[in-house]
């Protein structure tokens, strides 16, 4: 039987570690929308005259910079630094957890903010801008269904085969490609699709406009659970 | 001796992985043709006024979103993605598994022609438009052989090997490189090359272009068959 | 008890391996240097009509060539190639080693200094030409911050998680989307802010302008050290 | 005692192992040169408006492609691909097996005479072109000097470090961030020198450039082996 003082101390040590996971999906989410949002504001303003040009900057430094940032925050929290992700986690798991995944969809959300103030900051703009680029249109919902399925799908299917230590260059490399495959540019990220209405730069997304890109983020992230279910229906193959 | 009921079950089994992997196929080749067509969509709306870019746009999107398709399904069905490199797998392993090859080809056309679809519906297009651009030539019927010979040659050395694991980025960065090093952009799969007609857009080919793409892809297979049994005629080397 | 000769030899051994530790950081530093300048120079000759080309140009070559670098001389000297960094190692260490820390730092600024003049010289311009180019304000001081507070943190996030051998590829990718993300283009490194004075090109800088920039670069590394203690308490986890 | 039949086949077996592998050599440098010569001919149809673009196209196909070939052909020559690195690697070697090198530098010198005889077919042009474009002057050599000393210093750094797994990366990140930080773009190599005069485009050399950027080779491949000496000293240290 443990005594007291050592259940006490176990228990806070604990706490200590949902602290620092939390503190570390709110810093990668962060550092992640400072990448996107800084990367396309130094986009428009360096290639005016090319907008396929703009994205080829943003979206090359958004997947080197995703791809640092889980590396960053990978070990402690599993650098999820997306609420569909830690949502399919916890369905993936059997539901269990609730207040984990409540913590960590806390700290992307307010992450994400944070780190789209950072951005504004950093290019000399008011802290926060609400952005007036609307983005809207089946197509486009089309787009963030296949960007989000995707994505997930791609997170799941490393976990499951043993290879999650792919996943910083995989999932760089994935958002890369989705920036240009998708109409929509592959936002696959409801905190940073929040995050995003607060700048209105190259990579913001009018507030009205965010709504139906979250639903439609929920529904790919549904597509990828069916999708990992019958391509990958045991916890964990063998490591390739 | 085992009873009926263990014999049914591991036969219902069997076809169940039969079946998973071709689904693995299917869902890959749909994958890549999206990734193809959509970026080339993209980029030729993005970048009207220099067609080097869009290529670099198209093919960086490429690369990149290959790379993770492999990685996605490779566990599953092993990622031919391309009735060459089944054809050739299956000459090299004997062949034996004539069924096996028919079903993944099956997929793989199939599955490219969804993704085109999906490509056409994502970017607000009818879900069909044939494509009207012609490509034909002798250089270009050797563009593809080339392509495809480099291409199917590679697959193989790696496996041959002890190598597959380096297979995703390895691909990725062949087809990045060949959609310039060769003239025809290195189309160098015959699925991909059937999906394409149906989308008349930037990565488009005539449907009477392509039988000829197609048999340049054979004779591309067929001597990175010669080179593969030259270079690497043990079945695998030690792992480097 | 060892005789005096052993004594001796094994002392002159110890200063010729610090000796060949600092040349390390000589040699690479200054190919570092070359790299941002030559590029740099070469950007700006070639498509002297979009700077966020110039830009794109730039910073791919850097990341590249980074990587490569560190990759050159790591085994010899760890590939700090930067004050900073090594400011941060020394005390993260316990502070021990003083006189190795300043050996690295003078092997890290004469050699940069050694990599502009090269750069210079490649280019068919004077050994050395002093920067006109301002880089001044707020903003682009919150930038440095930043760029050197997630260079530092990404450093030893993979050190202290056992997965320095990530470096190369990481560190690289970082100052690649850090050359986009953040407003100063992240110089991120006093020892290179020092040689990039010495070329009136692409990537110079004023030297009335390199004291704060060095000065935020230490604070962004005191921020990194801060971030360290609190998502990687302990020296070293487990290998992922 | 062995039987004279088993000695004449073992003999027989190593005849074909070294056919086999200046084979290797031969395709390996061919389709280097095809890369280099085919990616720069496209860049220039597709990028006619900025030369830089044209860089960016040439320098990326470049870099992922030399690292595929070095996949491809590694296992079975090395994959030198490049008559300078063949001489160093003898050189290190205590300058034994001097038949084995010639057989290699033959093998590149033909391979890349092949490989633009290829390039300039793909794209409907003369099997050989002469080319017109001089190249010619100091700062251009120390380019040279500079590129190929990288190189060559890189090979070896991995070699006697124990990650030659990592020179397929490793070596097209190089290349593909020399053509931009070296003044002569990076030629390095002179099995490919002489290939490039063959081709009147993008990539082309005049015949009458050509002997002096092979001396450049030369002193550079000397520079790096010191440079060898003085970082690596010994043949392998421990791998990282």
């Amino acid at each position: 039987m443990r005594p007291d003082s050592v259940r006490y101390r176990a228990a806070g040590r604990l706490a200590q570690v949902v602290v620092r996971r939390a503190f570390a999906e709110f810093v990668g989410t962060g550092l992640l929308v400072t990448v996107v949002i800084g990367s396309g504001i130094m986009a428009a303003r360096l290639s005016p005259s090319d907008v396929g040009l703009e994205l080829v900057e943003n979206a090359t430094a958004t997947a080197a910079g995703l791809a640092v940032i889980i590396l960053l925050v990978g070990p402690v929290s599993g650098a999820h630094l997306n609420p569909v992700v830690s949502l399919v986690d916890w369905a993936l798991r059997g539901r269990r957890g609730g207040r984990d995944l409540a913590a960590y969809v806390a700290a992307q959300v307010t992450g994400g903010i944070g780190g789209a103030i950072l951005a504004n900051l950093m290019f000399a703009l008011p802290p926060i801008t609400i952005s007036h680029h609307e983005r809207t249109g089946g197509h486009l919902w089309l787009g963030e269904v296949v960007a989000t399925a995707g994505l997930v799908a791609l997170v799941f299917a490393l976990a499951r085969s043993g290879r999650a230590h792919l996943g910083p260059a995989a999932i760089g490399a994935y958002i890369g490609a989705a920036y240009w495959f998708t109409s929509s540019t592959s936002f696959a990220n409801p905190a940073v699709t929040i995050a995003r209405t607060l700048s209105d730069t190259f990579t913001g997304i009018k507030p009205s406009s965010a709504p139906m890109f979250v639903l439609m983020q929920l529904v790919g992230a549904g597509i990828a659970y069916g999708l990992i279910r019958l391509l990958y229906p045991d916890r964990v193959l063998a490591d390739r």
